[in-house]
């Protein structure tokens, strides 16, 4: 498939073409820019919903039950799973995948997930192209679920339109949640394994935590929920799409895509100059800088000043 | 105090400017670059550790014991806690902090926790910076604490020669250990509340882990320790020793430490275009671009192409 196949693919909602081009963006392929150029003016119909919390609270089940909401509400759905995957654990979250199998024949339903092994820019730029191919496909929901809710993970949940925070009961106090700077991210609260023991205290700690924080025109729901009862799922389901009208009445859905979308090109400019920077300071025409720097005869400051002129002018 | 008196007084060692210093780091102060170009040229000397690990494992209280086993060995030493503040929370380590107390009157201690509120590149640029003075006031030995093990965090632990990564019984397995991400930037595992059920069992899951992964020049021991019963300390800090024996013999310390300046050179380089770029797009020459960005005109490769030339040219 050259990549005109795959941008007609996608544009088809040919499933083969999809996976094909989220693995391109997972290898952070060379043809990457045609593929985008190829769909992006047909982007912008689907709506995004992150996931984001600890491992263990849930999250895959969670987001098996948000797909069977969506289902029943007659539209398509796709889930992009974003692995923080390390060179010593390549595959851990295969197992979780398969959680998803019951919806595996259906095929309004897509499901990938997604590594970063070559992308240079990392979760921080593949997650948006990968939401944008599933939008191109045709997707009217996608589902991107994170795993933990370290800084590169907060970036990817704050890619969606509405990002869910997921906990569990027991899953500590608020001061843990406010060291992972969760709270700030959160557009609805998930107390998920509400069949348990300490859910209400989970979700309690949660309302206080939210009315003793700053006044918000939105103030995130606090949502209980049990895959295994079954129990809240369409009460998320509603509090997704309160958040969704909440956002198109007060013009913030546009000008949150907007600020992402000036975000991410800022952000590719910011690592394709990173990039050319290091190739003249590791190789390349100021090499003698980085001697310089290394023996203290030039500073950090005085050395980005110069970089940041060389890397200008370079014309490549 | 101004920028001259600052650098004149963290050369001395001057425990009030050295604090001036680090609060210019932290707000990301104006003068920022007067004043590394000042102390620059005089650092090298010091030897910084990184403790790194959950909320909750013991990092203060492991931290105050190697305090003391510093001091004990005639060395001074300097502690820089680093709170990945949120809005929310801010100051919520404060507690941690007070149990640094025992060593308030020791002038061969200085002890600073550091937020960045101001700092324009956040953790990645403002940690080697602190460091940075912290080495040019002459403390032998300079710990960083980081809460957490999100990214920004793994960044700070990884800016240390050598990076302890601190865990504590029944702080869950492997996999656990491996979504974090930590096993990549540990130098030394500390199993920290040794005198807790199931440290064993902890120590011996990441030494299993280690077996697993590849072959490495330098296997991390794992170490146990006890706050409570002064356990461990001693073996501790000797592993830490033998790592600097490692990677002072192997070439491997000055090896890092070059690669670490570089990076941080290049992050400044990227971090100032970024913001070049953003005011471009967002109130300046490139308005026209961001409107045929967000209307899909344009696609954001190409718009990144546009912009990294034209970020280039402009001559500020």
């Amino acid at each position: 498939m050259d990549v005109e196949e795959v941008v007609s693919g996608v544009l088809e909602g040919d499933r083969r073409a999809t996976a094909r081009a989220i693995s391109m963006v997972e290898d952070g392929a060379d043809d990457l820019p045609e593929l985008i150029e190829g769909l992006f003016s047909k982007t912008g119909n689907a709506y995004s919903v992150g996931l984001t919390g600890s491992p263990g609270v849930g999250k895959s089940s969670l987001a098996a039950e948000l797909v069977k909401a969506v289902r029943s509400r007659d539209r398509s759905v796709a889930v992009l799973a974003i692995d923080p995957t390390s060179p010593f654990t390549g595959g851990a979250l295969l197992g979780d995948r398969l959680r998803m199998q019951t919806h595996a024949t259906d095929p309004e339903v897509f499901i990938r997930s997604m590594a970063t092994r070559g992308h240079l820019g990392g979760l921080a730029l593949a997650a948006p192209e990968a939401v944008r191919v599933l939008d191109a496909s045709g997707a009217d929901i996608i589902l991107i679920e994170t795993v933990g809710v370290g800084q590169a993970e907060v970036e990817v949940a704050t890619a969606a339109d509405t990002t869910l925070v997921v906990v569990a009961p027991g899953w500590g106090d608020a001061v843990q949640a406010s060291k992972a700077g969760i709270l700030e991210i959160a557009d609805v609260f998930v107390v998920n394994k509400a069949d348990r023991d300490g859910a209400a205290e989970a979700a309690r700690d949660l309302e206080i935590m939210l009315k003793m924080g700053p006044e918000m025109e939105w103030v995130p729901p606090v949502i209980r929920t049990s895959t295994v009862n079954d129990e809240g799922i369409d009460e998320l389901w509603e509090a997704i799409e309160s958040h969704r009208k909440h956002l198109e009445a007060s013009g913030e859905l546009d000008r949150r895509r907007r600020a992402r979308l000036l975000r991410e090109v800022e952000e590719m400019v910011s690592v394709r100059l990173r990039d050319r920077a290091a190739s003249m300071l590791e190789r390349g025409a100021m090499e003698k800088l980085a001697v310089d720097l290394v023996a203290r005869r030039v500073d950090p400051y005085r050395a980005a000043d110069i970089l940041v002129g060389e890397v200008g002018r370079e014309d490549r």
